[in-house]
């Protein structure tokens, strides 16, 4: 087996995914056993002027999930970013899993010198070949999203270590 | 061209380790104007469990490193991990980037089944194929100590953006 670029980012995509949810339970059981609203932590953020993490969870699911569609040249599932309970991050996870999952390897694979375009809210769209994409922005910015939720859990004092990041 | 092993992993590491050392700057700049002493950014932490700035700074380069080194068979260079400054993590940073540059594509190339052996402190080594090894280890490990590098001084005020994350 040959590295693909399928097999470079879909399985990564999912299993940290996958990670991140169970680090959401650990945040669950943590606010229930201080006796805390969870909400607290769905909004709280590392810097005042740090998107919530809330919005750290929507923003890796949307990296995985165009990331995949952009390279496979298909149309990625809308999401309403109107999750605002722990319980609905881990529903927007899976709905990100579920598509990721039924992409075919077939149709992310050979996207190496594709074309994507990226849409930028104040300037021209970004352009890349499907490998630099994937390289330079589709995986950076995936795992910018998922550390940075686990960070801000592990700042307010939930019980993860690396291996709840990294996955068994 | 087709994505390999050594075009999934050694450009990857160059690039957000030249991101973390431009952000290393922006930090020391920080320090200046606001007058403090910029080893309380050595020093911090988001949790006072978690390792401080500059033991994030010396893993995300030991990430690299001894992710290129093991999927190519070579040995890694040896640092000290005796940093204390600022400047001196900017100097560790650029000897892990003259490492990376150093090993021949070739010598990474073809190791995605590769026996990759990862000692552990307390128990039996990790056993991967190089893909899984790249994959599921050394991608997310470096990822996750760059992005808690980040964290960390954005949490402590220092003006950095996504494009200083993810680079130019």
């Amino acid at each position: 087996m040959s590295i693909s670029m399928h097999s470079a980012s879909v399985p990564i995509f999912v299993r940290m995914l996958k990670n991140l949810s169970n680090c959401i339970d650990k945040a669950a059981a943590h606010a229930e056993t201080k006796k805390f609203d969870p909400k607290v932590l769905v909004e709280s953020r590392l810097a005042p002027d740090m998107l919530p993490f809330r919005t750290q969870v929507q923003i890796a699911c949307d990296a995985a999930k165009f990331g995949v569609a952009r390279l496979a040249g298909i149309e990625a599932p809308k999401f309403a970013d109107d999750e605002t309970s722990l319980p609905e991050l881990k529903t927007r996870i899976a709905s990100t899993i579920a598509f990721l999952q039924g992409v075919p390897a077939a149709s992310v694979d050979g996207s190496e010198a594709k074309a994507i375009s990226v849409p930028r809210r104040n300037s021209e769209p970004m352009q890349f070949s499907g490998e630099n994409y994937l390289r330079n922005l589709a995986l950076p910015n995936f795992f910018f999203h998922v550390t940075t939720a686990y960070a801000l859990l592990r700042h307010n004092g939930v019980d993860l270590g690396k291996s709840d990041f990294l996955g068994g």
